[in-house]
């Protein structure tokens, strides 16, 4: 899971450097909200460094919506193909970003607590997965969380080639819970 | 799964060489043999690029038996626990290395079909797993390949922090077949 607590921790940090100097930071403020899924997405990836060596990269991130890729260059196993573990990276790392998008980054925190991947076919191409949150499903995950303190939930998604077709099958289940402040 | 045919093709070049040189290249063949296990422990790590970044490391191996350990740095996560993806190396990765010691590297190849992984608590440490195959289990999936050109066969994992704590369960399923001539 990739959740930039270093890139709010850069962000609160320039705000209150701001606020020391007397600068107008309520602008500051609002573009920062604004600028927030922008960061998420371009940098969320540099977060953990594992997953920066692997080259993912987030290509499209909204409420409700990943698109992530893996570049196949750097990745291969020993016959030329995607390597497992790259793989296993695609299918858990956008979940990050999609909860951070979905939920926003102060409120929640999400565990992952198991992921199984079924390998279908050899991976010959730059890989991709999107992953999804039905707007109900992120309504039970927020209602339950805030009244029993955690709720259960589980992501699946489909790795494709370039050319459409299926490579892996994943189902993450994942724990939320509440932020501690 | 790192099985290093790159390493053995280096082995065979150099024996060719030795021979097209005129050199009693018997001798080079036993050494080869025997030097053989010693170079999947050291250098199967290294046909991967991914596996290699990642650092993990073989400890132990023979045939039925290998021992690995991921380590934590160069590894964490966005709270500076061990990362998902890395628990998912270690627990893939061995499966090359004991294959090849317990079935040799010139008949068979494994594919992973399958990995799930369950994460049972964070890792604060260096992780390791043990995984094995029996005599009798190495002896069907020997059988069942020979006699009908592929085997099923599953290896689980429980991956250990350094003070031997559970952190993550891994269940592999692996097809089996024949490597083409």
């Amino acid at each position: 899971m990739a959740i930039p607590n270093r890139l709010q921790n850069t962000a609160k940090g320039m705000l209150n450097r701001a606020r020391r100097l007397g600068l107008p930071v309520q602008g500051a403020e609002r573009l920062g909200e604004r600028l927030e899924p922008l960061a998420i997405k371009h940098l969320s990836r540099y977060v953990i460094p594992f997953v920066r060596r692997s080259g993912v990269h987030v290509n499209e991130l909204e409420p409700g919506r990943v698109v992530c890729t893996m570049p196949l260059k750097g990745n291969v196993n020993h016959i030329g193909t995607m390597y497992a573990g790259a793989l296993f990276t695609l299918a858990e790392f956008p979940g990050g970003p999609l909860m951070l998008a979905t939920f926003g980054m102060k409120r929640f925190i999400p565990i992952v607590t198991a992921l199984d991947l079924e390998f279908v076919k050899a991976a010959k191409t730059d890989v991709s997965v999107e992953l999804t949150l039905t707007p109900d499903e992120a309504k039970r995950i927020e209602a339950e969380t805030l009244a029993h303190g955690q709720a259960e939930f589980e992501l699946r998604g489909e790795l494709k080639d370039a050319n459409g077709e299926v490579v892996a099958r994943s189902r993450a289940l994942y724990q939320m819970r509440p932020r501690r402040r």
